[in-house]
């Protein structure tokens, strides 16, 4: 007998006849001989309401509080999901993130799963039923207060569960088809990635891609759960995200997909003294800030003046409260000037394959050229090489690479561009 | 330092403003050196909202997923409400029943108090905080499910908290100003009372009074907590239902309140055989149909015909059920006919003070016939008299029983019948 975990999102359970329609996905999987967990979101907009009304009593509502109040979102949702399967015929228990085992730290709207114990899950299981379990929370293991887990909880959650339960696999359905080598939105010409490995999915999650949440493919890789991304609104074959053994040559293209990331600014601190340490005090003051660093780049030092530049990218949430703390720095470290720039997108081209295909570099940045795009900054890994552009040109650029890699859809090109393909 | 338990009924807490209100209630409490839990209700009509969404999936939702789904909307207001007491500079902690220690049986819907260890609510009044329990909950014993607790059973929840954490009172906050001698949309000139015994208020409760539920009272009663029933719209005082002891003789009235109940029908079982056994196998079919008797009048055999009829009352809502299982009965019985009547009410008149005072059924008995109202049945216990009439004729004997026995309040007697009162 199989073992599934399901994750269905907001959009998935929207109003009853979505939950409804889930239920009927759910048994038609039992049916095939499978033991099933859901985990599930709450109701479309839910979340966001209960945030509302929240607002409407305090402005500042205590973080232990909002988590009691936000939690019920899946609670109902799990618990609707539960009668609707039972109302097909087959039992179904819904269990909250506590009664689940799902273990967590105690940092309110932001925790990490610390362990899974899924022992009630476990006995619904071995008595035949679904078990649904609310998705975005868990229970401090200090405090043993509930608590929410922030973005991308639910999926991290249903591959967590799949892990600990030893399933065979983990669907996260969802409102796209799957992953696709570029934005369709972007690139018309974009074809769905039926196979992809967790290092690729790590790096374009980490660079920009919205389907899968990093933390989430992190939790797949370490415990080599399958998880295969799909819609919720048809039948369609999605995307596997797999470990890279599990990909045949054929499957192994050079590169997998162009990314783009439209949420990051760039800060440039001009003439910093060339002296040893420098940058240590930059890059900790920016730390103590609280910013997540991205990409930086310190050129060489002009040797008539012993001074560098150094620039790097951050989260432009974050850009204003870095700038103030490096501003207060400037006697001490002693640079020129900072410059601010929020009108940046980062573009990345990521694929296993430029391990072993030299040159890959340099088509990125040539098919760049062609189109008149200039390159701020480049930054790469084994596997993924990002570079930093005008953000008026993102949309251009990515165009660019994913036909210079040779990734656009024959059929949609020849609509385009009137041939039979290249 | 005192100790006091508040609990706030759904139309109390029916908004967002609303919450606030209750919540600057609360602080006034606590500043005014007391600790304070409070028992809460869902906001206004959430409860009902729930369960339509829960039909809109399932025509018979399973019991085990209703709780799940209901229980959500206790654990909103509170913890809207620990935000808003947060808000004015205190600190409050929601709970939900099974973390406040309400331990319930397994009967989903319908679950009773086994037990309340509050363990976590001590720790929170320990460090000052405002505690808030969502009310209507609680967990099972055994199988450790959320369990809800039929109706009235916030009231019976805030009684049994204020039990267990040895509160000096219980407030039970809703939305009229007390307990009245008879209920003011019947009889304008009905007063509040301002002190009445455990004894009488769940002989009111029994006999149709709304305000504070049976099992309410009967917890206060077992564990002595005065309860205070008073209006969250108002600072006015309300009602105090004591022990009988803290009555002074001036405020022992010998009638205390008249109350009606039109939610009953009355069957009549014409001409049973007056053999020894057959009045008990008609209640034991009657009770085998999960249907509570109320009054039973047997009258003695008639002479000529060693025949007798039977006649009880019941709840309207198993005025059916009865009436099937007593015409399986028939050849085995072998009674003449089956008689059903829903086009009654009951009347009942409530005072300790009638133990020691003669004439009160005379007086009671006078005053309807003079109104011309027909008794169709009577039934008594130590401390109230019930009897049954034609329901139209409800509203015209609870107005002549309330004269008769003094309670009229003298100014809207005056206003009523231009005299200076009796």
């Amino acid at each position: 007998m199989g073992r599934v975990v399901h994750k269905y999102g907001g959009s998935s359970v929207a109003d009853a006849d979505c939950i409804k329609r889930v239920a009927q996905r759910i048994v038609a999987t039992k049916k095939a001989g499978n033991d099933v967990v859901v985990v599930i979101s709450a109701m479309g907009d839910t979340t966001d309401e209960l945030m509302d009304l929240a607002k409407q009593v305090s402005p500042l509502p205590p973080p232990r509080e909002l988590d009691m109040l936000l939690t019920s979102g899946e609670r109902i949702s799990a618990a609707l999901l539960a009668m609707a399967i039972a109302n097909l015929g087959y039992e179904a228990r819904s269990f909250t993130g506590s009664q689940a085992g799902v273990i967590t730290t105690s940092r309110h709207g932001n925790a990490r799963i610390i362990d899974i114990t899924p022992g009630r899950i476990e006995e619904a299981l071995g008595e035949g039923h679904v078990a649904i379990v609310a998705g975005f929370q868990g229970v401090a293991q200090d405090t043993k207060d509930i608590t929410t887990m922030g973005r991308g909880a639910s999926d991290t959650t249903a591959v967590a569960l799949a892990a600990a339960l030893e399933a065979d696999y983990c669907e996260i359905y969802t409102d796209v088809d799957g992953i696709f080598t570029a934005d369709p939105r972007i690139v018309p010409a974009a074809k769905q990635i039926p196979k992809i490995s967790y290092e690729e999915m790590l790096e374009m999650a980490a660079c920009g891609a919205k389907v899968l949440h990093l933390r989430c493919v992190e939790y797949a890789r370490r415990y080599n759960v399958p998880v295969h991304v799909r819609s919720s609104f048809s039948q369609k074959e999605g995307t596997w995200v797999v470990d890279a053994k599990e990909l045949t040559d054929m499957e192994q293209a050079i590169i997998s997909g162009v990314v783009q990331d439209r949420n990051e600014a760039k800060i440039t601190v001009v003439g910093v003294p060339d002296k040893p340490g420098e940058a240590a005090r930059i890059f900790e003051t920016v730390a103590g800030a609280e910013t997540n660093i991205d990409m930086i780049v310190q050129n060489v030092s002009a040797v008539a003046t012993n001074r560098t530049d150094i620039s790097f990218t951050l989260p432009r949430v974050d850009g204003a409260r870095a700038m103030s703390a490096l501003a207060r720095l400037k006697d001490e470290v002693g640079y020129e000037s900072l410059l601010y720039d929020d009108q940046i997108g980062k573009i990345s081209v990521v694929g296993v394959g430029m391990r072993s295909h030299p040159g890959v570099s340099a088509k990125f940045f040539s098919a760049l050229a062609e189109v008149g795009v200039n390159i701020e900054m480049i930054s790469t890994s084994e596997i993924r090489i990002s570079v930093v552009v005008d953000e008026n040109l993102v949309d251009v650029a990515v165009t660019a690479a994913h036909t210079a890699f040779d990734l656009d859809d024959e059929h949609t090109q020849a609509v385009v561009y009137g041939g039979t393909g290249r």
